[in-house]
């Protein structure tokens, strides 16, 4: 039997799904559970976003160009422009979600051997991306002491090296939260205009900006053209994940040629959610202050919750939907795997992520677990219930 | 500005898009395109699949599972089943598109340096999935004269070193319409048994098998359960290309298990697509005698219509809708391009698409073009008179 590559064996599990199995247990015993742990949002789907697949007239469903059907490419430059992103249609390609366009950055700017920088926690998934791209990830901690703002500068400084090809921020934060300001965000530029390092910014939730703090995109720094790469997609944005579609920008002509490349050779994305992000692109200014006011409210009744909690300590998430809370337990695994296969409260209990798989430092953020405040306050503060009260009930296994 | 990666710079640029640009002149000018260049269909996507995602009644567009819905796969195992390929929903990863599969084989079972040998010409796209991962194409050429049959074995076991990780086919063959035998599948059996290789079969074309043949896959090839790697798609055989919906399947676990973990970094397919998948598995039996009864048609006024223009000769190509043809010019990429640049005939011109680019060794299949029969017959046959006349007017440019 032929072994699978190396790179295949070492491709890295999610550590979202290792619960999974328990959570399906407590499903079994009849216990409802309250989901913090992953971003799919519970928002509805615009209905008029829904409506535009519903009436697309088309009889034939066939393959887009490569970089996304040009009608969709100048509405999304339109939505960039409105959130001051100076882009034109040809500085888009449209992906299979923001997933696609991380693999392609990392590709088309990465060789095998390169190395990136990435504050941790981070996003799980950029490991997979790196994994299969050869290029070795490395983090520089952020604290949850700080509210995981931007780590100093000589943190990064300390470990470029000849092999450094770019730094990857993701803004607003996913696991974090966090929210970089203009100031860190120019900090960013400097350190990469004088290491000729590409910046990537992975952009999912730039709606989500709580406090009256305005997003920044690496695409406005001044300077930074040829450095800054974004990615983006529309499924936290309008709630529609399931539709596939992101986008990669930039305004490197060279790193867009190479992208464009990787996009050809596979044809093209989903047709249907590029209809969907299109028709997305014209709903009314109010959506989106409908859907911050919930967040916004949803956010302040969970930090509100948690920060009450004797030994739980959760610093203010500026942005996304996610915040990474402390909690007085030595291994959150074992936690969170507690709650689901041992406890029940009013017939409940709440499914978290261990904060340890965001991290790529062995034994950090063991004490730590990411909430995704995706469910409405009631189920937010039936959830804290249940944490409340299994805090205190909780042995740790030997 | 930082470089992009030595992989970006080296990606191939697709061979088919390279004339774009003279056929928007050929428009400009006024001019019908008949475009057999590309294997997009014209048959129409069936009505009641484009009715399932019409009638789909979600209110949040989730996140699928990372192998796919679970529904769906059930359906597509019901599907092989019908053909023969007995797997069940596990052995399925749900992919985006035919293309994502081929990446997934790729990357989880070869590493940067491994070799992988397909039979040239071959579908152009294999060579920028290998780029991306690393991987190094060993082509062996097979013959026009011989109409595409699998090459001698002594070929393929000349150019195997202790790098060599797989076999690659595509079967029914894009770009050469060839459909292997069972006689020549035991081969490749034998061969990747002796030698401890995998065998990577790209079925796109399943249900596109003339003549009376039967199509074999290489999951029902006993024995190589463990080597065998199927790659499919629905973008053919339901005229869906644009749904971007495909399948990666095998039986050997350890392969699924990489492949799923680089299934769940891209998090899921699209749920629109595999709501229409899922509905296609359905369709009634006479759907596909319909579509085959067509094909059948236009091929055999495309071959019977090519082989009697002097020098021309088009081998008969037992599945898919390609045929590659030799011609009587020295640089057929030069010759298409003065089609579009040059020619008109009845206001009309031919596109075709230069078949070098589907060749990895260099100077090979210079006065061949593949033809895609994907027009109908009165397209075909105006098409053709346009070729006629075309190489009886042909003065190559200096």
């Amino acid at each position: 039997m032929p072994t699978i590559s190396l790179r295949g064996a070492a491709m890295p599990p999610s550590p979202i799904r290792k619960l999974v199995p328990f959570a399906e247990g407590a499903y079994s015993r009849g216990i409802k559970v309250y989901h913090l742990n992953i971003g799919q949002p519970d928002i509805e789907t615009p209905p008029t976003v829904l409506d535009a697949v519903r009436h697309a007239g088309f009889k034939v469903l066939e393959y887009s160009h490569s970089a996304g059907m040009e009608s969709y490419r100048k509405k999304l430059a339109e939505y960039y422009r409105r959130n001051d992103i100076e882009v034109n249609e040809n500085q888009i390609i449209v992906t299979t979600g923001g997933s696609e366009a991380i693999s392609f950055a990392v590709t088309a700017c990465m060789d095998p051997g390169d190395e990136i920088i990435i504050p941790e926690p981070f996003y799980a998934n950029y490991n997979g991306f790196a994994q299969s791209a050869g290029v070795r990830v490395v983090p520089i901690p952020s604290a949850i002491e700080d509210g995981f703002k931007l780590p100093p500068i000589e943190d990064f400084e300390k470990v470029i090296t000849p092999a450094t090809k770019a730094i990857m921020i993701c803004n607003p934060n996913n696991p974090t939260g966090y929210l970089y300001s203009r100031e860190e965000l120019e900090t960013l530029r400097s350190l990469c205009l004088k290491h000729n390092l590409f910046l990537f910014s992975d952009e999912a939730y730039r709606e989500f900006c709580y406090d009256n703090q305005r997003h920044i995109s690496v695409l406005s720094l001044e300077g930074l053209e040829q450095h800054a790469v974004m990615m983006d997609t529309i499924s936290k944005r309008y709630s529609a994940c399931g539709a596939r579609i992101g986008a990669f920008v930039t305004k490197n002509a060279e790193v867009l040629n190479a992208a464009m490349r990787l996009a050809q050779a596979r044809l093209s994305p989903s047709t249907y959610g590029q209809i969907l992000g299109e028709a997305a692109v014209d709903l009314p200014a109010d959506y989106f202050s409908k859907i911050h006011a919930e967040y916004t409210k949803r956010r302040d009744v969970l930090l509100e919750r948690l920060n009450k909690i004797p030994g739980v300590f959760c610093p203010n998430p500026g942005g996304a939907f996610y915040a990474i809370a402390k909690l007085p337990v030595a291994d959150s695994e074992d936690f969170c795997q507690w709650l689901l296969e041992h406890f029940s409260h009013n017939g409940a209990t709440i499914m978290m992520a261990p904060a340890a798989g965001f991290y790529a430092t062995k034994g950090k953020g063991k004490n730590e677990v990411r909430l995704a405040y995706v469910l409405n306050t009631d189920e937010i503060n039936a959830a804290m219930d249940c944490l409340e009260v299994a805090l205190k009930a909780y042995a740790p296994s030997a």
